[in-house]
């Protein structure tokens, strides 16, 4: 499937951050990186994994124009037995030539990307941090690359795959998040590229967010952009709440991301025997539970932070404070769970983990 | 303001196309290219005017993954008196900061952005075609170039701007159009970035655009996100409609973009005693009309084609024929007094053109 990998080492490799010290997320890349190229009656070929270093692109080329650009997120882990597996990469495979369909790009093999994903890590394994908690990002991306300003969709494209070593999310163990329920702007609409991986969906999102941090929020919690009732995600989580014993998350309306940790934490509250419920929810489902007292739990889920427990929800100017800001019994449950069988202190009974 | 502008000549200039044949659209690029950077605490910095060439960027740059991407478009005409001018760059530079801030970019003084359009022109003016029709595209844009995977907006930017001799936008003369009415997939909704001129709103559109191409058609016509009821714009076009007499045109909803083009014919036709209006206007107010006998004409309007007449509405698999398929009488001295005004064929008494 596109021709057998080329691999040109890196021979001068550079010197590794400290990982026992702050690695911040995405700001070291390691010594290589995987590129493959499209073109329209071609297809994709020349797969490579080469030095780690800039790209060059036409200034017409489309992904600055027409934004044709989708990308992944996953993370590589070392096990408590020193092996490196990954998390369920099949599955952002998929929703990559998900992403790409809905952006009128053209589709890849999982497989090979699964395989080139894990040749890399194997050539930079050195760059998989040992501590708990902290990890490897691997960032797949495709953009377009054609030379020409009319608005279509390119005949040629660029598949990259980069890796960064980043620290745990929280450096200190799980922390509660203020989130800013955000009414004025619009993350998506359905019909619209919401439920895909792509650029502009994040930098439609910014504007708030950076009003959100002026309220002293981590993250925005998005309603959907018709009615401004019904709870969507938060700036980069799919969202949960515990209500009165029951879980509820939004339900894959087409405009929110199918979220892999998403699933993952479904599957695994299903086993526990946890009522778990995706369906439309409102923000005055959520206000009502908070005042009757039934709201136990809230919380965010994703590949960077796992879960991230919301101590508190500010709608309307006036703070709703979950479970008196603590984190919650099943939060912890989750998250614990997660991350052992991503660091190998659970045995992982659902094949989620795939060796390098 | 942000220094002198440096050139660096271009010492090997290449062989430039044949201006009297079909030169299409975006597909060669001038001798040379305008850039310019940001960083935050710096803030814009370097202008310069370099050889047309490849730019560099670490894969990790934002503009791959976050999408922080906003262009404009205007164009270079030489008149028949041989001078140089362009239509309305002003509002041009106005409408990118707009864009920007939408997008949680930096500002750049309006002046300057001008001054560096005129500058680049007057170096590569013998790249401005001769032949009545045809222009040089003008594509001033600016992209997130920080190295780093965090989701919140760049501290660096580029701000370039290429140019492109380009034919007449239909070389037999005005041409109907068939539209294909859009009620699947959205572009855009209230609170999200419709109204701003950024790359992700176009890569959002390439679907509907690809099926429209299959049922013929050269455009979409998009209806509202909400109640896919009522009309926003075409593809790469603001729409006008002629109904008993009155023309009508949708509102700046905040959705649809803020042409150049439709804000000058508006002003035309208000000169001219045509009523005008902006409003909401429903599919259903164009179908009425149409059935009745009072949808006179129906018009698209941009920088690329000046104006297009609409021949044919495919709405719900029905084909609307408007005017009989033929250019209507208004559509067409709008044609012939945008197009002489930029071709100093007919005094611009509107202070639209400014020489190079």
């Amino acid at each position: 499937m596109y021709g057998q990998i080329r691999i040109e080492h890196n021979l001068s490799c550079k010197a590794k951050p400290r990982f026992e010290e702050d690695l911040g997320f995405g700001r070291h890349f390691t010594d290589h990186m995987f590129m493959m190229d499209f073109e329209e009656g071609k297809g994709w070929h020349d797969p490579r994994i080469i030095p780690y270093g800039p790209i060059s692109h036409d200034p017409s080329a489309m992904v600055f124009h027409y934004g044709q650009a989708v990308f992944e997120g996953l993370k590589a882990f070392r096990t408590e037995k020193d092996e490196i597996v990954l998390f369920r990469p099949d599955q952002n495979a998929q929703r990559l030539n998900r992403s790409s369909d809905r952006l009128q790009m053209p589709q890849m093999d999982e497989e090979f990307v699964v395989d080139a994903i894990r040749t890399l890590v194997r050539l930079d394994a050195d760059w998989v941090p040992r501590k708990k908690g902290s990890s490897l990002y691997i960032r797949p991306f495709v953009i377009a690359t054609e030379a020409g300003l009319g608005v279509r969709a390119s005949s040629r494209y660029s598949f990259v795959i980069i890796m960064s070593p980043v620290g745990a999310y929280y450096e200190e163990g799980l922390q509660p998040i203020n989130i800013l329920v955000e009414s004025h702007y619009a993350r998506a609409v359905q019909g619209g590229t919401g439920s895909a991986k792509t650029a502009g969906n994040y930098a439609a999102t910014l504007k708030a967010q950076a009003l959100a941090k002026e309220h002293n929020c981590a993250q925005v919690l998005w309603l959907d952009a018709i009615e401004k009732t019904y709870i969507e995600e938060a700036g980069s989580m799919n969202v949960f709440f515990k209500i009165n014993g029951e879980v509820v998350t939004p339900n894959l309306s087409g405009s929110i991301l199918d979220g892999i940790t998403r699933k993952s934490i479904i599957h695994l509250m299903k086993e526990w025997g946890i009522p778990v419920t995706e369906r439309k929810i409102s923000i005055d489902d959520i206000v009502q539970a908070y005042e009757n007292g039934t709201l136990e739990e809230a919380f965010g889920t994703g590949t960077a932070a796992v879960v991230s427990p919301i101590g508190s929800l500010l709608w309307n100017g006036t703070p709703m404070v979950i479970n008196q800001g603590n984190i919650g019994d099943l939060v912890r449950r989750l998250y614990d769970t997660i991350t052992g069988i991503q660091y190998g202190g659970i045995e992982d009974s659902y094949g989620w983990t795939i060796s390098c």
